[in-house]
């Protein structure tokens, strides 16, 4: 058997604080607005991801989180077309080495359950192009690949602070994600991922958005008219490390995402009894300091993701708890970065007044922002054997 | 003691099609737009107001369900000027019978509890100027008193089907109510009033409406540029008798007030997770039937408020009962217009397919669109007695 050509990299999950909801375009996914996100540290959350090509693969293959799925899926295929369109254009310019008849065979896997409700997706087709990319020698720019596996994704091809630029052209051309700021920026952000037990799963957001982009006219009217403003804002806010500033832009702009979700018709709701108890946690604890120290946003989901400074960590995880009492005796309750354990004043569970929702959150998620994909160098990490096949210990 | 001048009149609900959230002017009350509402029918609903005054009242008091009240409220001494300032105008036309230096006593019921959530002060303001022009002798149009009392007050000066001109002028002469179409109009519509067992009092209309004028860029949008269009649309369906233009407008429009006091900051939830529940039970009900027969709307709270067409009330109550099986034996979950029992269909059941929710609706209020403020001529119902204060009955 030929020794296949192998690759493993990671790539991280993000979360938008100013969201992306509606496509002017389903076939090149090109957004009705720019949208800006944070990108989640790839210690607490990443896809792995290894491909390998040989010349004894008979078909492309794709395993993922250990299950064969198809690789027919039609937004797989915009990836891996667009890619060998790449590396057939780079080999014409002089690099004879690659045989772009051979078939890949793809292994992916998180390290955070699905049902953490995540958007893996973003994760999932970032690591899928940055790998690919890898193994056929592409380089450049990746993230109008990765766009066209999954609209966010192209937002999970940089680290720290990214921003994906609607662009104006028909073939998408110039809708491309680009980094603000680098994750070194602002050391002291911290944040927390509020893992709501969710009873039934929401609608999707692929057929959501169409929903919306088709019923609803405060969407339209957000796009045009409330996001090219709020982008600005919000790269300002980011520059000046203003927490107060983002922290505010970024609930309005969650909440007014959820809003047109509602203005959809049949509506689509995401925020659910839990979520809306998070959100008035939030701004009664802000009220009783009298400034903006926490900030939520919520994506298509119940989940929170909570941005905090990190002095401010230990007392509010306190609150969550206090207020969302865990099932389990709460040493499993906070996963991901240490969190330092502080009292709660009884002045503060009163200024909350909210009656407790027991098990009503199952666990926090605490990171930071990180960085982009990142190439594994280790061989023994790659995912797929010698033969090509997923190895045992997927 | 003199024998006071004394009269007793009843006044309705409303219930908005075409929702009014926020004020352009605060004293006047005057909207950011036109709305238009479904008066509920008195048999089910209704206020009922004594006005009584005399040369040996000490001072204007007033009693509100059984219980005395501040009569220097701002809102109720604007109706009580403003009728004493028509009065006058028309004394000084020639009826010299009225001594306008007289106090009044006011004393109002419900004959619904104010648990029930639903717009009692709409009824209460529309009763009390309409007692009270009774008294004074005051005659013609009164919606724009009436709408200082309470905006949606004005809309209850009227039976039938009744739109609120939102008016251009500063002083508020042309912000009144008018008459789309009688009570008469569409006698085959039937309205539910689906009772939420809520658990906490949401924030208030008043202060509500403030809020999301202040803060919410998608109010403004819709107030401008989508209201306008749809109270032609809402006229043109009610007019023609066309339910599922109707219906699928009331549903939008409730949609988007939700959804404006969502981009509110901070944002206001009046929907919960019964609300959600109703919403999703109406619209996988209407997929069923490949039609839209049944809509809701909902109001600054969780209570659902149904329209259907006569033919479907029977099956759809059956529906509701069993998504949300009532605490009671069944027997005191319906009130007012009688209900006929239906079989539910075991297809039927599963095409809704929701999880069922136990006494997340306490009781239902069968009723239909009805008549506006009347006289009650029998002097045996006078809520005051001849020494002008309440009857022990009250």
């Amino acid at each position: 058997m030929d020794k296949p050509k192998i690759a493993t990299c990671t790539a991280p999950v993000n979360i938008a604080v100013i969201k992306y909801w509606g496509k002017r375009d389903e076939e090149l996914i090109l957004p009705i607005n720019s949208s800006l996100s944070v990108t989640l540290h790839q210690d607490q959350l990443k896809t792995t991801t290894t491909v390998a090509t040989s010349r004894s693969f008979q078909e492309d293959r794709i395993w993922l989180n250990g299950k064969e799925e198809d690789i027919t899926h039609p937004r797989l295929q915009s990836c891996l077309r667009e890619i060998r369109r790449l590396a057939r254009k780079r080999r014409n310019d002089g690099d004879p080495s690659l045989d772009l008849s051979h078939k890949v065979h793809i292994c992916s896997v998180n390290n955070f359950p699905t049902a953490a409700g995540l958007a893996s997706s973003a994760a999932g087709f970032a690591c899928l192009v940055y790998t690919l990319a890898r193994v056929f020698a592409v380089e450049g720019e990746l993230s109008g690949i990765a766009r066209q596996g999954s609209g966010s994704a192209c937002r999970s091809m940089y680290g720290g602070f990214v921003q994906w630029i609607m662009g104006q052209k028909d073939d998408g051309k110039d809708s491309i994600a680009q980094q603000v700021e680098p994750e070194t920026h602002w050391p002291e952000l911290r944040i927390l991922v509020l893992v709501a037990s969710a009873e039934r799963k929401p609608v999707g957001s692929t057929s959501g958005m169409q929903t919306s982009v088709q019923t609803s006219c405060l969407l339209k009217h957000r796009a045009e008219s409330v996001v090219p403003g709020r982008m600005v804002e919000m790269i300002e806010a980011l520059r000046r490390k203003d927490f107060a500033a983002f922290a505010e832009l970024t609930m309005k702009d969650s909440n007014q995402f959820h809003a047109t979700c509602l203005d959809t018709y049949p509506p689509i709701f995401y925020l659910n009894s839990v979520s809306q108890q998070v959100i008035n946690l939030v701004h009664r604890y802000n009220r009783h300091y009298g400034e903006t120290r926490v900030t939520y946003t919520f994506d298509a989901g119940p989940n929170a993701v909570i941005f905090i400074l990190q002095q401010h960590v230990p007392e509010f995880v306190r609150v969550v708890q206090h207020f969302f009492p865990p099932e389990t005796n709460g040493g499993q309750f906070i996963k991901g970065l240490p969190v330092k354990s502080a009292s709660l004043s009884e002045e503060l569970k009163r200024a909350i007044g909210l009656e407790p929702m027991p098990k009503g959150i199952s666990y926090v998620i605490s990171t930071k922002a990180g960085p982009g994909p990142r190439i594994v160098e280790d061989p023994a990490q790659h995912l797929l054997g010698s033969d090509g096949l997923p190895k045992e210990t997927v």
